[in-house]
């Protein structure tokens, strides 16, 4: 496979010269054992070499060409679409999937991607969620051979950006009610017709390949479209931004409004119907979530880390040397560390056909809820004082976005809350635990 | 007291035709006894009549004229400063002070003013309170009757904008290390010679009169000084915006760059040496901080209770009818209801000369932390569905800054860390339980 | 009122020569104003002298009298029934009451009362609260004239022991399940033959009062009715002990099972009918769980506090120094001190006509759950060492009952679950906040 | 290996007619995938065939020889010492160690034996670990040829029951402050003298060999002494209990007391010395207590799903439709599914070398401390009615020792404390983390 030789040159590479700074890398599988607060509970030990040259690639990738780009891009609402296309060059979209010009990596490869892409932004890891796991695994799974072969290559090199169309602005998902309709078109043949509007999509203002979830006039099933925005007549498609987001402001939100929107019946998903064809996508992009708020938990205790070592007070100590601190700081290691070991079972028992949705739910909502809860590693004072009370602190600082950290935070609290708020997953929990459901 | 008499009037009003809707208005003291979720533990009783008015006063100022300003301010970064002038027509500005134009009410209907304004947002609340309680308590307390007759009417007025340059870039909270420094100047006789930077100063760039504590040469005590920027020469002070903040945009925040900038021997505070003076004016604006997160708090129960009650899902039964949302609720309501009783006990002891530092240590932290954990009020799930996940979320929704939750958020993620980080209180609390001081 | 004359001369004694060692007592009211960490917002500013004096006697007796029981009580099960006795020999019993000997005391009063028992243990406070704010409060507020003379002075006194029959084993608490029955006697003119069982009945096996709901024949309606043990032939009324409590051992627990038990007429509850009657007083014991959890949560803080102060590490500096100490001690401080501000609130509008029932779900509710989550205060490491490992704990030594924590811990536990679970009052503040019930 | 085969057979066993009822065993390995709620992460899919026997094996053993026994045991403070021996018998005591009867298994396997005992009680956990971890691995570690040919295979039949003396009643846990002291004996030649006290001392009153450390005179160094009961003079020993624990009841605490006792030169253990000796084999039972205290959890999970589906409410819906009901049962499975994972991770990396002490750290402070949050999963209502309050509930019943939950919950409140109580292994964490120590 081209880019498993890919990722290993590049693994090589990035152990050579060009090697990011030492204390973003990870030290691994060194001759004597210490303990390695990037890694405490020694998760690499479970991943192939493979896997760690993957890691190695994204996590360069990363830290060269995302960290530079974020301020700007969360100031502004701006995302720039040659992200993609970079990611594409290196294989790092659709990653799982095999043949198409994609990776054929393992499912804990694609987590730990995920990982190093939210280390700088989970605005970022999310436009990539939404190309790899939405759209490439939807073709992947449920699209005609044709289709595949048309959109897989395009979309692994980024060339050809994708978006994912189920949420409507009111009740839409709740398949009784999704409005979307797709019947046949009344005047050019072979074409289905589609109206309806989407909402809180991700990508769909720059999108060119929009995969939509619409109900079938007749059968009134739910079934799959990909819509390209460069067949559609004018007036047919629109999808215009919202703006004005508290948070994953780095990645681009908008609307998706179809009116007699016309698209070849060659585009319709064959092999989904109903909303199993969606959940599985779903489902895809939640284990990357659980492992992507695991990176940006892992910068948050990053940056916090060096700070409290940087920062002395006025007997010379740093704000390390404080309890209060020290316990803010291993609270928030251990949670990443479980998390992440956590995360890499169920990678590992999807590769190996093991797994069922109810570990993602879990895997989704604890790490979602534990990343928010202890990115408050951050909240440290910068000086301590004898009798006197504190002025100036960290949280100041951290006010600054150059400090990257409330904007982690601001993320975090989102992502906690997409892709099945952190309480349907406890009720999905529940009615797995107890046979009984309480969703009412 | 003109004042006194302007609150009533102003209250007689808000309860007539011209009144705020009802839905936001508090519902007191009605005849037959009911709960009312806005004020669950009854606080209103602990008030006087004028008390009341003055928070009617207050809350209808902030619904009418900061909600419209605010998405705006808060997007751009831009602080109107026509809002200082606005509170100081209706008396909001320096509240508690005896004279000069100011109101003369209670500690407590101070704390109510900022409750109402801290319901839009906690940047406002911060701007009045670096007039109220840093710059004006600061010369009532500290100055001598000349800067009282000058500085307070027109500060009251809001004509005069002040800021308070305590913090320093590096060590500058610990006394022995603050860095500015006040000589005799060489060439202006009876003039001082200020120099060194303060940052992190709310209202810096934009105010005219800035009291900045500085060490005396020769003495060596730290003294405040009131400079006034129309009186600075070319070059003498800069005061450049901190851009970019992640949080509190609504209000202004910069630094203070002083170069042997001259200062009249006349605008030294004459009454505080050391730093028991700037500490008992940011002892006061904590004290109104515990008030005011309450606000901001009760602003995301409120708009949280009204999304859960408005959004159906497809059996048509409000989000509100749900367990887990209505234990977020419940948890929200009873911590704004503790908090808002603790912060008016200080209040009212404050009046009657029996609190102490340690009391709103307490209430500060107390308040800060509980109001940013149960902001997590408005994450709720938008729809609940039987045997399938959710997609479209309220926090989706929330991402908007038209929600105004994830602006409450992110600002009281920051004002749980100012004016004395969370840790530093316990500190504090600790040495106080104990008589064992554990800062090192 | 004689009561309202020995409080103000048990609470002159108990400022005199007999008082309880220094260190427990409260210091109130000093001249100077300092940070008292046993009332840390000042509450006793809002007693009165009466509520005050109330208060000490309770202490005084608590200390003495219970204090050195209590071991003993809680390793055997066994409740001294003289205990009750002693209390209303100085007034603490139905303490709101006015006449029949009883105090006629405030709300605020008796809250006080319960605070100060607790303290002791819960146990204790239940076994009081069963006579006072059950039986007592049940006779007074629905008791015929008669009932009350010939009941309640005895009740007072101790001389009688009460103890209230609602709960039954199966789905008793619901009032269409409420199996008990009470229906006319077949033999007995005027009598009433009850049948059923009660479970979970504090102090009934060695009550000689029973107040038990049953449903009436007939009507179908709930009544109250008062078994005289005395007056019960064989076989009748059976009230055996439920053993191997795993908490709340102090007090005594048991069933009430009545097989056509004889009741005369006169002995129903006039004014009851209805689950309205026990609710009631239901609510009013629960107002004295808000006090008397934030008693126990006092206690363990104040041993806490001693042995982090006592116990020295090796440099000599007591553990009280360690920052992570002083947290759980200034988390612990904090929610006795807002416990017992929102306790004292709904006591004082309870008093003035003013509260609601919501307001007391509020109080158990948030005071219960903080109790116990600040119990573990005690928690803390007797030796820190540098560079390795703690092996002695306070833990350790906390296993020992001597050391009075775990049981307040295992009590606080039950606190939390009983008269009133803690999820049922989230869900009655829930269906208050948004007028939607979701109990299902 | 003999005990290799015994396993085998015992699994073989376990699967067969005598299985253990059905509701407790552990679903395994089925061909078609569904979620397993006591094992929701798939942890099994790690271990190998012969780690699962021997859980199996344990299990059984628990369910059938020690659930019977633990409520008298806890209630009367009574260990019963037959139960090492059957211990023993089957091989699980000393089980990581090669030789002298032991089974010779792995790291894992030994924590899942800790666990199937934890599962019914700490205490009888803690018998366990103390017998294996931390007497038999000292031995097997540091001890002479000799010492382990005499004592491990009794000690591995629990024909020898051990205890282990490190803490001292005051400072003790300070290497600098070791008070029990050991010189050659005065009369005895080859004979050492020792004199000190130990307390809180697992097993000891009825130990037969405590293994004792000492600070040896002339060199000061720490050592470790094995002193066989039966082999003291009358005096010289003594091992008095300590009663009226609060929690570990079923197990037996005490204290060692030696006053010039005397011990064979040859019973000093040659290859420790300093207190790196005690803390490898504290470091050992720690991990157990990270599986344990998973075991204890998931017992108070299992009991309250159970009575959560077997308790109807008024309209015959189970409790475990109640969302919050759910709530805790999904928080507290997440929970022990995630410790679970971490506990093997670690003990996986022990045996392939790569452990660190600090990931045990991690894990038992972790685990610990999670275990205790969750235990509350029991909390849950009987009955939820509508627009009324609930009287009865699984709190009171839970009271009973007989729901086996307040048990537990005493049990882990001291497993959080002891070996290394949470803010210990928080600090010990932090330092690792940030390389600066802030134990003062």
């Amino acid at each position: 496979m081209m880019n498993r030789c890919m990722f290993r040159t590049a693994s090589l590479r990035s152990r050579g010269a060009s090697r990011i700074p030492s204390d973003i890398g990870i030290r691994r599988r060194v001759a004597s054992i210490a303990f390695n607060w990037e890694d405490p509970l020694a998760a690499a030990e479970l991943y192939t070499e493979e896997e760690l040259a993957v890691q190695d690639t994204a996590r360069q990738f990363s830290q060269e060409r995302l960290l530079p780009r974020v301020l700007d891009a969360y100031r502004n609402e701006n995302y720039d679409r040659r992200i993609l296309e970079e990611m594409g060059e290196i294989g790092l979209l659709g990653a799982t999937i095999n043949g198409y010009g994609c990776a054929g990596a393992s499912t804990v490869a694609s987590g730990l991607i995920a990982k190093e892409v939210e280390r700088i932004d989970s605005g970022y890891r999310s436009a990539m969620s939404v190309q790899s796991s939405l759209v490439m695994t939807g073709i992947d799974k449920f699209g005609s051979p044709e289709q595949k072969d048309i959109f897989l290559p395009l979309l692994a090199k980024g060339k050809l950006l994708g978006c994912f169309g189920l949420t409507e602005p009111n009740h839409g998902s709740d398949p009784g009610s999704l409005e979307t309709v797709a019947k046949e078109h009344p005047l050019k043949n072979g074409y289905y017709s589609l109206s309806g509007t989407k909402t809180w999509i991700t990508n769909s203002p720059i999108a060119e390949l929009m995969m939509v979830w619409a109900r079938l006039e007749g059968t009134g099933k739910i079934r799959g479209f990909l819509i390209e925005r460069s067949q559609c007549p004018p007036g047919a498609l629109e999808t215009p931004a919202i703006k004005n987001k508290t948070a994953l402001r780095a990645s681009i939100t908008g609307m998706i409004q179809m009116d007699n929107c016309p698209v070849p019946g060659a585009n319709m998903l064959p092999d989904a119907e109903g909303l199993s064809g969606p959940f599985t996508c779903l489902s895809s992009a939640r284990l990357g979530i659980a492992f992507g708020t695991m990176g940006a938990l892992e910068d948050c205790i990053h940056r916090a880390r060096t700070y409290a070592l940087e920062r002395k007070q006025f007997k010379g100590n740093p704000l390390a040397k404080y309890q209060l601190v020290q316990k803010k700081l291993a609270d928030a290691v251990t949670v990443a560390a479980y998390g992440t070991l956590a995360a890499t079972q169920v990678a590992r028992l999807k590769d190996a056909g093991k797994a069922v949705p109810e570990m993602i739910s879990m895997t989704k909502r604890q790490n979602c809820d534990m990343a928010l809860a202890n990115a408050r590693v951050y909240d440290i004072p910068s000086v301590l004082r004898r009798n006197i009370d504190c002025v100036e602190i960290f949280g100041g600082n951290a006010t600054s976005d150059e400090y990257h950290i409330g904007r982690h935070v601001a993320n975090l609290f989102v992502t906690q809350t997409y892709e099945g708020q952190s309480d349907i997953h406890t009720l999905i929990l529940g009615r797995a635990i107890t046979g009984v459901q309480a969703f009412v």
